[in-house]
């Protein structure tokens, strides 16, 4: 390795880590049956309950990333034939097909055209019973917000399987109040983490009509409970897998950090930054990406001008500045720029670094003055 | 939580990570795309064929536990059906059979003693034709290294599946020379980096066997390969998941503290440490676990004595001394303890230290002079 870099990462996500969380990456390692980590894995749980919105004894971060969260709400529930509507605005959607059909499912896909939000009417009208509906709250690959609470009115007897991955820690979530049978998501992105976990929660309802014997081993969530959550408090703890002692001591500080400022506060911090950095681009004169009304603050997906070489911004902002935005997702690879002001980064002293960095390689490159 | 603790990770894993890989976990993260994180992961493959003695192009860390590991090799590689034979000498052979049959294997079990290493005619005799031999090389249920290479030399048209969790960077492994087709490992033993990723390799004569849609995304080493291995050095990525950055950094830094110490070096000097404690135990009339020869110089398991409080034991060390070690796995929970020296600690300091505070504790509770 050459010399360390410190980036600004103000792409989809990693984000920075909040200071405490990267301390404690740093501390002793403890092991995963120390009864000092079993108090840590307890504490961690309860405030993955907070920043949930829900009471699930069943909400814990699993070890792997939040990819491994969609896999683990799928291969838990998804019975052989099963009919899991889908609604697909953007790539994770998408990517749910995939992962259902793989557990078996008979995959209901509900397309939108990306930049919109799920259309709530034609999801729940997808099928007349349906085991599963499943949908993403914030999609990553567009900047769209959905309406979860909605889905969650009108679900009837399926259970609803929530992608939180985006969402979590950087806007409203009320897992509970929603109707969230299934959720999970990243520690990477609002919550201010480093990835490698992906915090989970499902309800009795769910955990009820659960598959007794999943395909993976691994993600076994009759498995997990042993280890945590069902057996908490009762003293009784069955070893499943080495449990990532160090990724989950960051979560409890990152977490310990966020609920220290206040959820409510935290949202708004996020609400603040992301319509700081949208009126900015604007005032630029460039043109967003996400439909008006459901544009997520975390994440802003905006037009790359025309003429305008998208990878040579994002290169010439690495290079220069130390800073991280992201490409588009799919088609819009080269058309979209992403940018991410998730947890520690949602304050105006980084909305003013990325606008002004980004003014700055555009009259660059097309040698002219940008407007704002 | 309370004060910090420093604790002695002297069970059966993790261990107390290399100063380097704790020095990296807390450096400014990098997004999973960045190029610098590019060439960092390169070089951590590199480095992982090093440990791995293979020339493998699919080597990798997988974003998970070394248990993750266990479930992509099977995962990957049983079709529906095809008969895998299991060498059982104890809890992580076990669990290979639970993994494969939910993969759809047909298992043939071949159970042993615990304690004994696996008999490898027995094995090759168990089936006239499996399509996969599995066994683990360090059993650390047991703390017995098995003779994996024979098994390779006589696997046939078989694919050798191969747990080296608790080998890897211990103790003598050669991968490609003993014919291990896919091998998986955890970072959190003798590799000296805490729990989190599972060291993974997959030759091409399994990679071109494997199963093309698996059930897990995931795990998925087809879709895996455009992110990291065979797209080396072609400059084209594709996005899979996000990467845990931060236990990948501290991989690659923990790998390097070993390799320049030399691999050879770093076997001599597990093998030191745990010869030193093996005898300091007998000398104080303690009788050891796994059968003599078969001993794994990293993880030695002994006998309690009659009438002492094993937990007891364990519980007076972690609290007065801040030094974990491990109970006996399974059935062996109350009669058997399991002392690790890996990675960092297989050091005559960390010998010396173990004995000595067994001792105290041995005395106290028995009230006796223990000999030695």
């Amino acid at each position: 390795m050459t010399a360390i870099h410190e980036r600004h990462l103000f792409g989809p996500g990693p984000s920075n880590p909040y200071p405490e969380a990267t301390a404690a990456l740093a501390e002793p390692l403890l092991g995963h049956l120390d009864p000092l980590f079993l108090t840590l894995m307890d504490e961690t749980c309860d405030r993955l309950r907070a920043v949930w919105g829900t009471q699930n004894a069943r909400t814990l971060p699993l070890s792997a990333t939040g990819s491994a969260g969609m896999e683990a709400a799928f291969v838990n529930t998804v019975h052989e034939g099963d009919v899991v509507v889908v609604a697909v605005n953007g790539l994770f959607g998408r990517r749910m097909c995939d992962v259902a059909a793989r557990c078996g499912a008979e995959v209901v896909a509900v397309e939108h055209e990306w930049g919109e939000p799920v259309d709530v009417d034609r999801v729940l009208s997808a099928h007349p019973d349906p085991r599963i509906i499943a949908a993403v709250h914030a999609e990553t690959s567009t900047g769209v917000r959905s309406d979860v609470a909605a889905l969650g009115a009108g679900k009837g007897d399926a259970l609803l399987v929530v992608d939180a991955v985006t969402s979590i820690g950087g806007i409203e979530l009320r897992a509970d109040d929603w109707g969230i049978d299934v959720g999970y998501a990243g520690t990477q992105k609002c919550l201010g983490v480093a990835p490698g976990l992906a915090p989970f929660t499902i309800n009795d309802r769910a955990f009820e009509r659960r598959v007794e014997k999943p395909r993976s081993w691994y993600l076994d969530l009759g498995l997990l409970g042993g280890y945590v959550g069902e057996a908490q408090g009762s003293g009784g703890r069955t070893y499943h897998h080495t449990a990532p002692t160090a990724m989950v001591a960051s979560l409890h500080a990152g977490l310990g950090r966020i609920l220290d400022e206040g959820l409510q506060a935290v949202w708004q911090r996020h609400a603040d930054a992301g319509r700081r950095l949208q009126d900015g681009l604007q005032e630029m004169g460039l043109e967003l990406f996400a439909a008006e009304g459901h544009r997520l603050p975390e994440l802003t997906t905006v037009r790359v001008p025309d003429g305008v070489d998208s990878a040579a911004v994002r290169r010439i902002l690495l290079e220069r500045y130390d800073l991280e935005i992201g490409a588009g997702a799919g088609e819009y690879a080269s058309t979209v720029w992403r940018i991410g002001l998730m947890g520690r980064n949602a304050r105006p002293d980084a909305v003013a670094l990325v606008l002004t960095a980004l003014r700055e390689v555009l009259e660059e490159v097309r040698g002219t003055t940008v407007p704002g």
